[in-house]
Parts: structure tokens; sequence; C-alpha cells
């Protein structure tokens, strides 16, 4: 299954490109250099040429020198993520591109805030946001309405934190603009897609209109005060931004609007630990973020949302957002986002309202695997021929519905092969901006902002983000690579696709071992694979405890993890850990697998008391397949055949000494 | 004034430190490689050494090799950041040792977030974190009490919400305490340095209670629960953990403490834009930041903070956090800490605590020039001996008392000279960080998680912060800079005195040159300079409104501005501008500033009408005076004088046309 494909895309986990990347670095350099040069090359430079030979001089060099080399023998005992043998957390051998590219831009060192401060990688970063839009099937046309827009962050955990700020604005800016209009007394009809006026609406109505109906009504009711000129207009804007959760905070506004409900935020059990961060953050509360049950698979049950939803529907509390799994951090799991988007429309039909944000940091790119070219959807058949079991039914209606959320979060540091960070969040409605900008984009005289170009306004990128200075570098090392390997299933999708074929042949060899050592030993793939990321568990068929079965798992894993005080050379092969709560799991569920990894039901248990035998988690080791040599084959084995045999003797000299 | 000391830590304006740089670059980089290399060199590398003459391997690295030449023309229009020529936004030629370690790191890609991911640089984060408190004045023995500590973030916006989100989880857990022992029905006595139990404390003294009484109390209490067993200390953090805001959110919350007041924050009137961005995300709105008037020169007043503090006191209404301004963003102006940090004092005697944030996102490295090498302050009259006017008393008083403060925001990739991202939080109490911890990080046999040693309890560094992922590559950037340049009056403080003494001479030669044009044009510096940022204004002697104020500024200020549709070597000079709102004024102040630039007082207001004449806010031209090589002098004349000359022409051409 090798193929050499990506030969020329990565440095080369033996560095094998090492002359290709010299080549590149030392000419961007040199190239710097000059540019600097070329500023006023007329004024004498203010270090002489004799700098370099005074005392002084050498002292500061040899100062330099010796802290860097201290640096560069630290980093020694770094994450070998370069290499087919790790197989730990997400991370990998990096897009040569993006690489150059970072390293290129630092040197010039634009901050992304505003075009102020990079002339040219603001640019790019917007331009990003586009391309990662079509990926996932938003619209990216400005002209046609709504049109998306996405951007860099620090990281996915920001991204979360952005998406969770911009729906909250928008779900309650209904409730504001109404009551604005009733202490205005203004009377401005029914503009805009609703055909009734504000006012009219309860509360319960003003809190369930969708983010599409949300940004025009704002549009319509702007443009309809306009109409009765400036000074109206400028009220308006006045009394609604008075009236904003945003000015009031949640204690006034929730006593400006009583019998209004705390909002909710609907996540599986599977979430990552982002999300109560995130809670806690925008002083929502983490009781307020409603766990919905998962199914066998470690995915958001359908059954169980639409019971969650119900009883929201009754007791009237609004839902400011579900948020959808795309991959979890723990088991690579993908929620039924089909599914989760048909319920959102009949439940708008009955009157509730939940917008969805897609936590995609880790699955996001896995979009580019169904991306033609020309921006249409693979068909599923077409697809399914290129893997044994990839993309299942409900895979595949996840991805396929990723066009009709409302925002996600991806991370190019991750299946992006970036360096870090570079975290994204992109939207499928870019008329949001409107709502969370922190200057008055508007001028003086009555002009609606929205007219402006999308593009042109995005300029100013600081206003509608919750960071201020960025590294533009982060940008160009996106850009590039989206260039070179553009987000479709024939380019940067093949890439992908070797990680899922890795997985599934990890899956199906596993198995094989499995068998062979099954009189000794059960040896579990607890869920089904998603996509490029497989846990598993071990269990001595002589032990019937969670907390043996831990200890068990645990002195295997110990041989493979990152251990800073020894060298890494010391390891054949590294993969990561999770744990799987028992909290997080149904009864029926805990005893299904239970009974499939050979233990004692009521020894895997929330409170465990007897620590000899129980344990309120179970402990897998965790295999991240995204390396792009894992089908390298050698002598007939390729890595993952090596791992799983270094895996096969760990298990069996642990036995060995196991009685 | 000018000296040779520092012509080894830069590139330098003309690259003139190129072969050390390259030298160090490709050292480094080929060490990478044969780290790469040297990881299991029996296997076969698996880019066969034939890929290379493949079409297809060409054909990619064509691809590649255009995408980033492209890039690299692009950037080309980049801001000028390392030339003496640019006195434009906070940035400049960055240190060497930051740019190379930043490099270097990224090649290795370490993730931040834990050390499992970052072997090494996460301890190096932490002892920037050390470096940076120990250069502020915290206590840095980690077995003293309170011991400080301090990480990055991607930038000062995020550590404004983290202190904002830190202290409100001191803030209201006293409430949550009390309420669990009363539910609970749990006397546990008066533990703790607070002599009293807390149920008998009425609200208002639950909300006044400092950072430090919080966080001996929380010690206190859970040490007295674990004395009565493990079950005992287990229902007791539950019960709290149920009762905390982080749980319940705002609004819940509130419904529990009937009568509490929301919370407000108290800024000054020129505190940055991500103030109000940090009340709306927190939820606690911007109508609770409660702005602070300015004195004449832009620095919080403290007569005006006394009415506010006073205000709330009989209004009952707590104060989060009080924000002062260490080096304002738009003119550089530094609040009177000193005095604030013993108001603090005061008020806590009187029963109204605040705890104080500082927002030294600029000026914070400025600090360095305050603290010798043993630590301790450099005296006054020491420091005035080596400048004009730096530091006056209040700017003394202020870098005096910030050992004082409990958290501080402060950004290496501005003063610090480093490569985006990189900004940076420290607090005083490392204490604070059992109230924000992501993951519960105790035991489950009762055993008290600050038992452990600081260091070692950091290295899962993501369950403390905001950010998840986070390059490590920017913690080796900072902690090699520290090194070979450690942040002290003798090292650091000597490239930040320069830049100090540069903005002295600007302001002194300013005032020259307004002299000689007295006749014509009035050149104004509005606030006399609290260190090395200089924001001028102008004004023909002929003009008497505001608005014609802004067209003549905005003319000389569009040739110094970076305008991307233009090749860099047009500009011989690049500034910034900023502008200053009548509505952060008081009328006086007002008065006082048109008289000072001969403009009618009445066309300087917050609502114009007569947009000919009248403006809301007036253009400034911003000088940011950290470039190392401003005081080079070439033929009798250096960076300064080149820059005002350049100036004064355009000013004489402008009013020639100026009629």
């Amino acid at each position: 299954m090798a193929d050499t494909e990506f030969d020329a895309y990565f440095l080369g986990p033996y560095g094998e490109n090492a002359d290709l990347f010299e080549e590149l670095l030392t000419d961007f350099m040199r190239d710097h250099v000059y540019w600097r040069r070329n500023f006023h090359p007329e004024s004498t430079p203010p270090i002489s040429t004799s700098a370099r030979y005074s005392q002084e001089f050498a002292g500061v060099a040899a100062r330099m020198r010796r802290e860097l080399f201290a640096l560069s023998a630290d980093l020694k005992k770094s994450v070998p993520w370069f290499s087919p043998r790790y197989v730990g957390h997400m991370s990998s051998d990096l897009l040569m591109s993006g690489l150059v590219a970072n390293i290129m831009t630092t040197l010039y060192n634009p901050n992304n805030v505003s075009d102020q401060a990079a002339p040219t990688t603001v640019q790019k970063e917007i331009e990003v946001g586009f391309q990662l839009a079509r990926m996932f099937g938003f619209e990216t046309e400005t002209a046609v309405r709504p049109c998306a827009w996405g951007h860099l962050t620090s990281g996915g955990t920001v991204s979360n934190y952005e998406g969770l700020r911009n729906l909250q604005a928008l779900k309650f800016y209904p409730l504001a603009l109404a009551r604005a209009l009733e202490r205005l007394d203004l009377d401005l009809g029914a503009p805009g897609p609703l055909k009734r006026a504000l006012p009219e609406l309860s509360q319960w109505e003003l809190v369930n209109l969708s983010v599409d109906m949300v940004v025009e009504l704002r549009r319509a009711y702007l443009s309809a005060a306009s109409q009765l000129g400036p000074q109206i207009l400028h009220s308006l804007r006045e009394a609604v931004r008075a009236e904003r959760l945003e000015t009031l905070g949640w204690v006034d506004f929730f006593e400006v609007h009583p019998g209004l409900k705390t909002p909710v935020v609907l996540a599986p059990n599977t979430a990552h630990y982002s999300w109560p961060k995130a809670m806690k953050l925008l002083g929502l509360g983490t009781a307020n973020l409603r766990r919905v049950d998962v199914d066998g698979d470690m995915r958001m049950s359908a059954g169980d949302l639409q019971v969650v939803l119900d009883g929201l529907k009754d007791e009237r509390r609004p839902v400011l957002s579900l948020v959808a799994i795309l991959g979890t951090t723990e088991f690579g799991t993908i929620d039924p986002i089909g599914d989760i988007v048909a319920q959102r429309e009949r439940a708008l039909g009955a009157g509730l309202y939940f917008p969805i944000h897609v936590d995609a940091a880790w699955g996001g790119y896995l979009a580019s695997i169904f991306r033609q070219e020309d921006g249409t959807l693979v068909p599923h058949e077409m697809l399914k021929e290129q893997f044994h079991y990839f993309p299942s039914d409900k895979v595949y209606g996840a991805f396929a519905a990723l066009g009709s959320v409302e925002s996600i979060t991806v991370d190019p540091h991750k299946l992006g092969y970036i360096p870090y960070p570079a975290g994204a969040y992109v939207a499928r409605n870019s008329g949001m901006i409107d709502f969370v900008t922190d200057k008055a984009p508007y001028a003086f005289e009555g002009h609606l902002e929205e007219q402006g170009d999308l593009r042109e306004r995005l300029r100013n990128l600081g206003q509608y983000i919750l960071e201020g200075s960025k590294p533009g570098a982060s940008a160009a090392s996106v850009h590039v690579s989206h260039r070179v390997l553009p987000l479709h299933t024939d380019a940067f999708g093949k890439l992908l696709k070797k990680g899922v074929r890795a997985s599934e042949y990890f899956y199906d060899e596993l198995h094989k071992i499995a068998d062979r050592l099954g009189e000794d030993i059960i040896i579990d793939i607890p869920f089904k694979p998603d996509c490029n990321l497989v846990c598993l568990t071990l269990n001595p068929v002589k032990n019937r405890s969670a907390a043996g079965l831990n200890r068990f798992v645990q002195s295997i894993y110990d041989q493979m993890r990152v251990d800073a005080s020894r060298p890494i050379q010391v390891r054949s092969f590294f993969a990561s850990s999770t744990s799987l709560q028992a909290g997080d799991l149904s009864p029926e569920q805990r005893l299904t697998l239970a009974e499939q990894l050979g233990i004692e039901p009521k020894t895997f248990c929330a409170s465990p008391r007897d620590l000899e035998h129980d344990a309120s988690s179970l402990l897998l080791i965790r295999n991240t397949l995204m390396n792009p040599w894992l089908d390298f084959e050698d002598k007939g084995l390729n890595y993952i055949d090596r791992y799983l045999l270094f895996l096969e003797e760990l298990i069996l000299a642990e036995l060995q000494s196991y009685t």
C-alpha cells in the first residue's frame, strides 16, 4: 500500500530532503537580509564593519551561542513527531511549505491584527478563511448572502470560545432590538423576512430566531430606520446597544427580561475540556452545559438529543448552541451531524431553535477527502471504493451536512500539518461580524457598514475576533500550504486518506493478533474508528477487575510514552493514552464493555471503593495515525506491522511476568 | 549619545550581522536534521534516494518553490520594523537570540500544553514566568507563600481576559464556601488567618476579602475538613463546586445570593479596547466597566478614583478588579500605581477591597530599568542621573509598587523584542491556580494538591490557563533572550534606557522646532511622555478649528504611514497615528487643550454638527521609540534629528499650500 506521492512535501523522517529544505531556508533568509539592505541603501549602516572585531561583540556573540547551544541540546528530548514510530498525540512531520513559510515570515514579523501591521498577511488569513469555508461546503462568493468568513486563532480552544461568544451575541440581539423599539416608541412596521413586527413576538419566539433570520432582521430594521433619517438610525443604534447583553451583562440583562431562563449549551459527553472552560469563562456556568448521552460508539445519541430537546422546549429554556464533535480528541469519533441538522430543522419548525457549532479541531481537515476540486461533494460510493470501511453512512452524512451548520472550529496545527500556533474559526454567515465589532465601524453619516466589501472590511481583523496581536507567520504558513496542496479529495484529501487507510489496516491487523493471542489476553478496540484515531485496550484473560486491567495497560504504555528523563532513542515506538470514564457511560454501556473486556462489571464504577479491584475509568492506548510514512514497507513490513509486532512482544513479555 | 553595546544582539537594520545569523540558523537547522537521523538510524529512510529524480517530485518541489517565491515577494511590502526610520507601532528589530531560538524550536514544534507534548519547553515557559515575576518585584522562591507564577499567552488581550477570569474566581469563592458549609451543616470553626468563621460574615464582607486571604482560607478550610476524614473533605469539595459562580453561571449565582450587586471593573478612560471586549466575553457587560477619569496627562486620576470608590462602597457594589495601565497603547502614559496601591490598602481597611490588575502589555519590560541584578530596586536618585526627566516621582512610584499588585499583563512581543506571538500573564499569588484548574488535580485519597511542588504542578500547564495548544517556540524564544540579556538595569534595562533617552531627546528637539516655527504653526506634545512613546499634534496658526487641525495632521501623516499599494522605499520615515476622544476628557481638559492648540474650544466636541469645523477627536502622530539605532550618528545627525528634519520639511511644504 506504500506510495511515493508525498515524498517531496516533507523534510522527511530522516531529513531526506534536507538539501531542498536548507536551500529554501537559506535563500529566503538571505532574501530577507537584502530586503533590509534595499531600504534606503544610501544611508550608512549603524553597525559598523569593525564592530565584530571588538571584545564586547565577541562576548555577546559567545553568550548567545552558548544559550542557543543549550537550547538545541535540550530540544533533543523533544517528541519525535516526524517519525512513523510516533503514533501518539495529534502531530506529525510538518508540510515543508508551511514550515518554510512560517520561518520566512517570522523574519518579517507581521502582526495580523490589521493591515497597518501586516500589509500582506492579513489578506492571506482572510483567504485561508475562505479556503476552509469552501472545504466545509459554505458559500464563499462575497456577493451572495450569506457568505461565510473565517480566520485563524491561537488554537481550537480559543475558536470554541469565539464560537459561543458569537452565537450568544446573535441569540439575544432580538430581545434587545425589540426592547429598543419599544423604548423609543418607534414603529418601523415589519421589515425583513419575518413578516411580523418584532415587538409582537413573545420572549420565547425572540430567542428562537435563526442566525440567518437575526442577521437579516438587523439589516432590515437598521435600513428602515435609516430611511427615516440619520438621527433616527443613530438613536436606534444607541438604544439597541444600551439593551444588549454585551452591554448589560448576564445579571442585569436577565433582570430586564423576567421569565427568561438561563440558556444551555448542549454537548456530548465526549466534548473536549475546553467546553467546560468556555462555560466558566463566558459566565454561563458548567451546570448549563447539558451533556447529551453518547451511544456505545462514543457518538452523540440522536435519541437522547431528542429527549433533551423536548425537555428544554417544555421548560422554555433557550439553547445557546449545540456543540457537535467532528473527531473527538480522545477517541476520534464523529457525531451524527447529518441527523443533528435534520433535528435542528424539525425543532425550529416546532419553535425551538438551536444553532450548531461543530468542534472539528481534530477532524475538520478530513472534509478535504469529501470535497471535489469543483467544490461539489464526492459521491459516497466513489469514496467507499477507496477504503475498507470508511466512510460509514453516519460519517458521510456528517461531512455532507457541514455546510448547514453555523460555525466550525478547525486546527491547521493538527491535521493541517502546520506548526503551532494555528487554530481556525469559520462561520457560515459573515453577517455575524456586525454583532461583535469592537470599534463602531459605521461612518457618522448613517452609512450602513454591511454595504462595504467583506474582504475590505476584514482588513481590520482585530475588530471582530477575540485576540489582539497575532502572528502573520501562521497565516502565511497555512496559506502557502493550502496553495501547494489544495483542500480537495485529489490533493490534501489524498494525504489524509493515507491516515484513514492506515487506521483500517491497523484495525484489521490488530484483530488478527487478538485472535492469535485470544487464549491469554483480550485485545479490544472498544469503538470502531470513525477516522484515523484508534484506541485499544488490553486485558489478560486471568484478570477480572477494572483496576487489574488498568495496571496491565499501564505497564505496556509505560514502555511507549514520552519520558523526558531518558533519551528518545530508548523507545522503539511512541503512543499516547486516554481513559474512558464510567460516569460518561450508561449502565448498559458499562455492562457491555465489561463483558467485552472480561472484567466484573461492578469493578468498573463511578465511585470505586476497593482500589485493588475497582476503577472509575479504563485506560486506553491511543494511536493517532497521521504520519505520512506509516505505509512505508521495508523487508516486507510497514510501520504498522512493526508497531503491532512490538506491541505483541510487549504483551507477551508482560503476560509472562503476569500470573 | 550613540553606543555600540547592542551591535551583536540584532541582525541589524542593514543585515549587518547576516553572517552570524546565517551561521547560527544553518547550524541549528542541520543539527535538527541529524537529530532526526539519529532516531533509529538502523531503519531504512522512507523517502528513497532516488525520489528526487522523479518527475512527480520535481513537480511538487517546483510548485512549492513557486508559492514560496510568491510569498517572499509579497512580504517585501512588510512594515520595516527593523529600521530606525520606523517609529510607528510597537515593534522593532528583534533580538537575534529570540529570533534564532524561535526558528530553531519551530523545527521541533513542541506544544506547551503539557510536558507530554513539550518535554523541555514547558519548563522554560514556567521559568520565563518566574523571570518576569522577579522583574516586577514578586516573590519567586517557591517555598515562600505567596510565591508568584506566570506563563505565556498568545498576546496581551488574552492575558487580560485571564486576569479578570482569575480575580473573578477568587472574588466569589468565599460566598460559595460559606454556603457549602451551611448546606452541609459543617462547623469547621474559624480556621485560617481570618479568626472568624466564614458563615458569620456578611455578604458584603465575603466579597471583600483579599486575594491572599481567600487563598489561605481555602487551604485552611480544606485542611480542617481533611482532618475529619477523606469523606468530609470530598463532600465539602463537591458542595463548594456546586455553589461556585463557575458552576452556576452569573444568572443562577445571583439568584442564589439575593442582594448581591453586579460587580464592576474599574479602568481609566485610556484603557485598551481589549477591556470592553473582556467585559463582553466574561458576561459582565460593558456598562459595568466603570471608567475612572484621567488627568490632563492621561493618567488615572487618584482623586476621581476616590470619588468612584466612595460611591461604590455606599452602593455596596463589589469591585472585581481595578485595571491600572502601565504604558497606555495610545499615549504611553503610566497610571499612578503607587497611589492606587495605597488607596487599595485604605479601602480594604474601610471594608472595600479591590484587587489590582496592571495592564503592562506595553510598559512592563521597562521594569527592568528599575531592578538591580540582586533583585532590589534601583534607587530613584541613581536612575534620575541617567536621564533628563525620567522617571518622574509618579512613574518611579508606579514601578516600585508593582510587587504589590495582584497580577500583570506584559507582552514580550512588544518591548521584549521577541517575535509574535508572545504575551504573558504573571500573578503575585500562585495559590490562584487552585481556583481555576480545569481537571480536578487531587488524588482520590484526600491528598491536598497545594502540597505539591509548584514547578512540578505547572507541567500540565493547560489545566490552569485559557488556551490549549500553544507554541513551545515562543517559550524558547523568550527564555533564551532573557538568559542572554537578563531583566535588570544593567542588561535588558540598558536597551530600554536607550529608547527612553531617545524620547527625551525627541521631546527637547521637537520643542526647539516648535519655537522656530512658532509664528506659523503650533507644534504640541499634549502629554509629557512617561516613557518611550511620544504623541504630537500640529496646528497651523491660521487654523482655528478641530476639523482643520485634523486635516492638516492627516496630510502630514499620509506621507508617513504604511501604504501597501506602494513600495516601502518611497517612504523616508514611518510613524503611526492615534486620536484623542473629546468624550474621554473633562470640559476643563478640553478647554485647556483647545487653548494650547489654538483652536476654538467648541469645535472639539463629543457630538460634532458642522463637519467642516467640528470634530469629536483630535488626530495625533504617534512615535514609538524602541529601535536600537535611533541614536546612531552619521554626518553629525542621528535618526531622531533626521526624522525631525523630515517632519519639519513636510510641515513647511504643507504650510505653503495652506492659506
